[in-house]
């Protein structure tokens, strides 16, 4: 295993310390490794989120003005535990109550859950709760009850921030969330497996002439392995299935061509152009695009696509100001 | 060879039709393979850098307001050819003339001075150059007579971009960025090859248990090959051969931590923490950081240290707004 990093098993809080380092905007609770946007705003509805590290800039790097309040790091692709969430939620609540957004992966689903009812019954705070479940890929999956919750996250992350920012209230931040998600479908490849520090190796084998279809964020197995094929024919098999699931025209959409980690952004861009292609070809309107590495899985090589519907008052939010690590504009 | 491409020689063309899809704000000259800001701002110098490609978002992502004019795209680890540089050059001039920034390889060094005396022949066009050279590994190598233009490229391009936005004339543009590239020092390192698409095979070959020191951003070789260490000892490795060249004591700096395209961002903050540390106990204060992908190698795993020591004025420029696809503040 070849990483830049100290013991394997310490990844993450040595992690959160450069964090630390370079954003001294954020605060940073090294003990229940929560990143924070600062001290909560009275008044505004707090957005947070959080999950199995490994997934840079998700969440942690979209901390700050227009996107979220908190964002609570797990291990290595490993749920926050019900402490560490609810330790957020108190500590983001402005009194306005607090947004959990979670991919739908069972253990994150659980401990959110518990810790909506803790942060409430202990401190009284109100928790609506947004559950992504875009991947078109798989119903179940290793870790999942029904579709995983991926790329979709990041869009809502940035429109539901946004929400909140302007004032809207709770009930209101959700509804927008609910509708994100339901209006955004993702499909994902691989061309090489990640390897989690702790584990030391790949996590699954990848002959050198197949690719993995629909593979999830931990590269959970997708659809199905194929032999490896050139970047168009591969933008086909992953927008094929995201067009047979959902009609996005009619409307404006908003595009992500997101990388896993470890493909360079010449390729996603190469990749952008032939799913751009595509979509506009399927009579589909791009009206905004993200292009680069998103919602990553360590050092996987591959991408993903994910589209959203959307309409003139989610590419007002997704163009208000956002000031974060990872996403910044507007401001 | 696992990659997102269609024909492994047509890789560049591809990608730039992803560049402009996506980009609709910038131009794209297919023919030329230039990526323009736009038409040019009448008075103002005109900023232009341009490369081999390969080491996204370098320099095509730094285009736009308060960074770069132009950036012409070589093929793969290939110099632009002076022909294409010329129509940069006139493409990009408002009249006030155009600076340069070239890396120090030998190529490049000679294309740019040919165009830039065609540019001036042909239309008049008045030619500035500066030249980065801030690699302290090696003093010659592959390509290169003197030391290498790396990391330092990506500040200069910003605190330049920054001075000649605000209305400075040529020689004061020139003269920031020479002052910035003698100001700063870079030292990079690989745990793993990249592989050219054209060539389809890495380019060189470095054991499990290996990584090079000093790498250049081509798969160059380094100072030496050592022991694959931890993130506190190659951070060590990477800041003393910077320190030693030059005292960044006295003042504040900014200090990039680089990926070199296939380390994931826990590794890069990881890395960013390991690197503050030393430096503060080195008695250097750091006043702004950047951490992520901005000098790449492809698919290399790896990571380099830029170290730039700065005063008020280059603070100020740092921080004016920049608006590009990969960097991005104060607009």
């Amino acid at each position: 295993m070849k990483k830049l990093i100290n013991d394997p098993s310490n990844v993450l809080a040595d992690s959160l310390v450069g964090v630390a380092a370079a954003h001294p905007e954020l605060r940073v609770d090294h003990v229940n490794r929560i990143i924070y946007r600062g001290t909560p705003t009275a008044g505004k509805v707090a957005v947070i989120s959080g999950g199995g590290s490994g997934h840079e800039p998700l969440h942690g790097g979209f901390v700050g003005l227009g996107m979220l309040d908190a964002a609570i790091a797990g291990e290595v692709f490993t749920s926050p535990t019900p402490d560490q969430v609810q330790e957020a939620t108190k500590g983001a609540d402005g009194g306005a109550g607090v947004l959990h957004i979670v991919k739908n992966y069972t253990g994150d689903v659980m401990n959110f859950e518990m810790a909506a009812e803790l942060a409430e019954a202990d401190a009284g705070v109100r928790v609506e709760t947004v559950v992504t479940n875009d991947d078109v890929a798989v119903e179940d999956s290793t870790w999942t009850a029904g579709r995983r919750g991926v790329g979709i996250t990041v869009l809502l992350e940035k429109i539901v921030g946004a929400a909140a920012e302007e004032g809207r209230d709770l009930a209101a931040v959700a509804e927008i969330g609910r509708r994100v998600n339901a209006s955004g479908r993702s499909m994902g490849m691989a061309l090489t497996s990640c390897t989690v520090p702790s584990a030391g190796k790949p996590t699954f084998d990848l002959p050198d002439d197949m690719m993995e279809m629909g593979v999830g964020i931990h590269g959970e197995p997708g659809r199905h392995r194929v032999p490896l094929a050139s970047a168009s024919d591969i933008a086909a098999q992953l927008v094929e299935p995201i067009l047979s699931d959902l009609d996005f025209t009619g409307g404006p959409t908003i595009v992500m061509l997101n990388g896993m980690g470890g493909s360079p952004l010449i390729e996603l861009y190469l990749m952008y152009g032939e799913v751009a292609r595509i979509l506009e070809s399927s009579g589909i309107t791009i009206a905004r695009n993200l292009v680069g590495n998103y919602i990553t899985s360590l050092d996987m090589a591959g991408c993903s696509v994910t589209v959203l519907k959307a309409d003139d008052d989610l590419l007002r939010l997704w163009d208000a100001p956002v000031n974060t690590a990872g996403l910044r504009w507007g401001i």
